[in-house]
């Protein structure tokens, strides 16, 4: 079973290296990172290069394909090459999936058109310009194709798409090989639940990005 | 502020980038993934690997050093280059931390001789060994040093951290940004949640690692 991970200069490193995690420990997964070219791919803010083994070119098949999100991917739903390669990919897979605004890629091919969907709280209305329902979740499935909500929550989804792969043992063991029995120290993750002075801080861009 | 996440051949990812997503995050925080040189660091499966911008040795100090864990480590407590350097710069710190096994690390170095520590749940009896107690919890603070359980524990240590650092409605706003509002499909995170038989096949080695 291959699992590809596209790689793009201002990718989000956590969208892709938290389903990767689950998934390397799927039996008889082989997870391959791929980028323009072979080597570097340098992550949004830049601290952190994750390598691409190899080009997206080489790659035209693959039985579980997962886009990662970033704020590149604003600039990149306008990229023919790498949404053609995506729909020429979507075309081979057993699933298509999506971490944050890798969303907005999925949607740029058109492949969201009519469905619900999730992405990054944030990028909710540029999601729906693509034709998709904006979804509230933190994974939505339609068929063969998966969205997961911002950031974190590419290791909900890939533990729900690792059962549908490999039965629900496996998936239940490899939410305890990696010890996740989540305790955020706090209860501000989503736009419901985060305190109004938080929710402002963020949109007043009081984080650096 | 400065904030060291030391890579070697054999780390698991997650423990890195989990950490690395919240505090690059932090308001004067810049992150730097350090290597034994420049270049390129395989994780343990090898399907991925991180960059390492900078050489250890080109490090003398940091405001905050995070040591990944990984299966390596088992093999790296003997490493006297790479434990003697966590405890000059541990020396300069003003949090020393670790995720999942990178815990065992930090014991090499004597520093968690009579404190409570975690780790990993299938190695508190190698922290023990060094002279920790370990606590089944998911985060322990203990003076300036920092504990995670296993993998995915990084996020919460991190975010924890990041209130001590910058304050709780940066932090918050961190949980926001990142969309941490986790929702596991499974209750299987910890030994004392998962079935026994999905204990049974971890322990039997029915994932690859």
């Amino acid at each position: 079973m291959r699992i590809v991970i596209p790689l793009y200069e201002g990718f989000t490193a956590l969208d892709a290296v938290g389903p990767y995690e689950v998934f390397r420990l799927v039996p008889g997964a082989e997870v391959v990172f791929a980028g323009p070219e072979p080597g570097p791919v340098r992550d949004a803010p830049g601290h952190l290069a994750l390598v691409a083994d190899v080009a997206l070119s080489a790659i035209d098949s693959c039985d579980v394909l997962l886009v990662p999100g970033g704020p590149a991917t604003r600039r990149l739903v306008h990229d023919d090459a790498l949404t053609g390669w995506i729909r020429r990919v979507h075309a081979t897979t057993a699933w298509t999936t999506s971490v944050c605004t890798g969303a907005l890629l999925l949607g740029a091919t058109g492949m969201l058109q009519g469905l619900r969907a999730t992405t990054h709280w944030a990028a909710a209305d540029v999601l729906e310009g693509f034709g998709a329902s904006y979804t509230a979740e933190r994974v939505v499935f339609q068929g063969k194709i998966v969205t997961a909500a911002g950031v974190s929550s590419g290791i909900d989804m890939a533990l729900a798409l690792a059962e549908r792969l490999a039965g629900r043992t496996v998936a239940e063991a490899i939410q305890l090989a990696i010890e996740y029995d989540p305790r955020p120290p706090f209860d501000s993750g989503s736009l419901t639940k985060a305190p109004q002075k938080v929710k402002d801080f963020v949109e007043s861009g009081g984080l650096r990005r």
